[in-house]
């Protein structure tokens, strides 16, 4: 388990980067997310790798009767505490690797680009079926598995003018952990097949309902035109896998 | 509809390829694609873009009762009929988007490297879903989404020893139609993204059981290296999905 999100200078150059107005997550990420939830009202949520709890917040907004965030992050949780508490949501500090403490059930598990972080996805994913009611819904983000097969090397090849011609793909089909940048060194993430994020929720006894690879549309490529190029290369996968009834 | 299989170009270059011991087809694809089946004794299966039906007398020896292929070439049937007859299998002159002048119910369809061919693939999986019994098993191959979304430049980026570095991905994220060169110029296929290929059949009322992207191991890197770049680009999808009961 890595906890980078308490290291300093992470902590720092996140919070910069998530206040930015034109960043992927707001504009792809989250709407998609959202639109793979179901009607919240009344419902219990837990939210896996809850960060500043934005999300957290947001379901209750929708009407959650209750909602656990939980986060390895001891900073993180405090900024969720001071940003998004409120009477209806409980932030516990938890690794999504330490699942089993937790007791369910719950209606809906969501999780927002966190899952990429877990070495043990099957794992995880049995966990979340265990806390899950009859008919629950776990809808979640990740990094793009032609995001995360990252290996080496550039990520783009370019055109003389500087533009974006190909995505440089490498080692798609090599599951497991990669090394990478990201404000700060030896961020450790896991790559995944499309074929074993999808056979190992089935392999857990859930029913794989839908997924998205949230791209601009002509709209939203004038308006961010620095976003363009996830018609090449999503940033995203989301999935909503449904334990049955 | 497309049928480049009776230009006798292309049906002489396929007919060649085919027949090479070390083709990726016969050492990935049909192992993976036989791999998804149930057991098909007592079975009815359809096979669809059956061509020269080898899969077809492949689902006699293991135990179907009843084998119907399906294709739009006349000389991929002829040649059927001629190496793989037999009083348990129907061959018929069927395109797959014409589907629904069949009648059922199957056990099992059955298709290889064929889907991609077909436009309207909303409009197929609606025709499976009704031409199989509940229960019933789809279960085909396609070409991989890294593959087939192909449109422009060379598909990899070589280093200076001539080795493939990175596999070159453009418009992944748009659906639809590509023109490629295979034997002859003009072969039209239809790139979907991995969404695409899922949620079409959980709306057609499937449930997407398994998702197979094969890749040799260290032993089959070994024995045929000419197939190791698979490793970064799968050149196959499968997918096994079921008519719920």
């Amino acid at each position: 388990m890595q906890n980078i999100y308490d290291n300093p200078v992470f902590f720092d150059g996140y919070s910069r980067l998530r206040e930015k107005t034109d960043n992927a997550n707001d504009l792809f990420e989250t709407p998609a997310l959202m639109g793979l939830l179901p009607d919240l009202a009344g419902c219990a949520v837990l939210d896996l790798g809850c960060g500043m709890g934005d999300h957290c917040a947001e379901y209750v907004r929708r009407g959650a009767a209750k909602v656990v965030g939980i986060d390895i992050s001891e900073k993180m949780l405090a900024a969720a505490r001071e940003r998004n508490g409120g009477p209806r949501i409980e932030y516990l500090r938890l690794p999504m690797e330490q699942l089993g403490a937790l007791d369910g059930p719950f209606d809906v598990v969501a999780s927002s680009l966190a899952i990429h972080y877990v070495a043990d996805y099957a794992g995880l994913a049995a966990n979340v079926f265990r806390l899950l009611k009859p008919g629950g819904v776990f809808a979640f983000s990740q990094e793009h598995p032609l995001t995360s097969c990252f290996t080496t090397g550039e990520r783009w090849t370019k055109n003389e003018k500087g533009e974006k011609v190909f995505a440089n793909i490498s080692n798609y089909s090599v599951d497991g952990e990669r090394l990478t940048e990201w404000m700060v060194e030896g961020v450790r993430k896991y790559h995944r097949t499309f074929s074993t994020v999808v056979n190992t929720l089935v392999d857990a006894g859930f029913a794989v309902e839908r997924l998205v690879e949230p791209v601009p549309d002509a709209e939203m490529r004038r308006a961010y035109p620095r976003h363009a190029d996830l018609v090449h290369k999503p940033d995203f996968l989301l999935v909503r896998a449904r334990r049955p009834r």
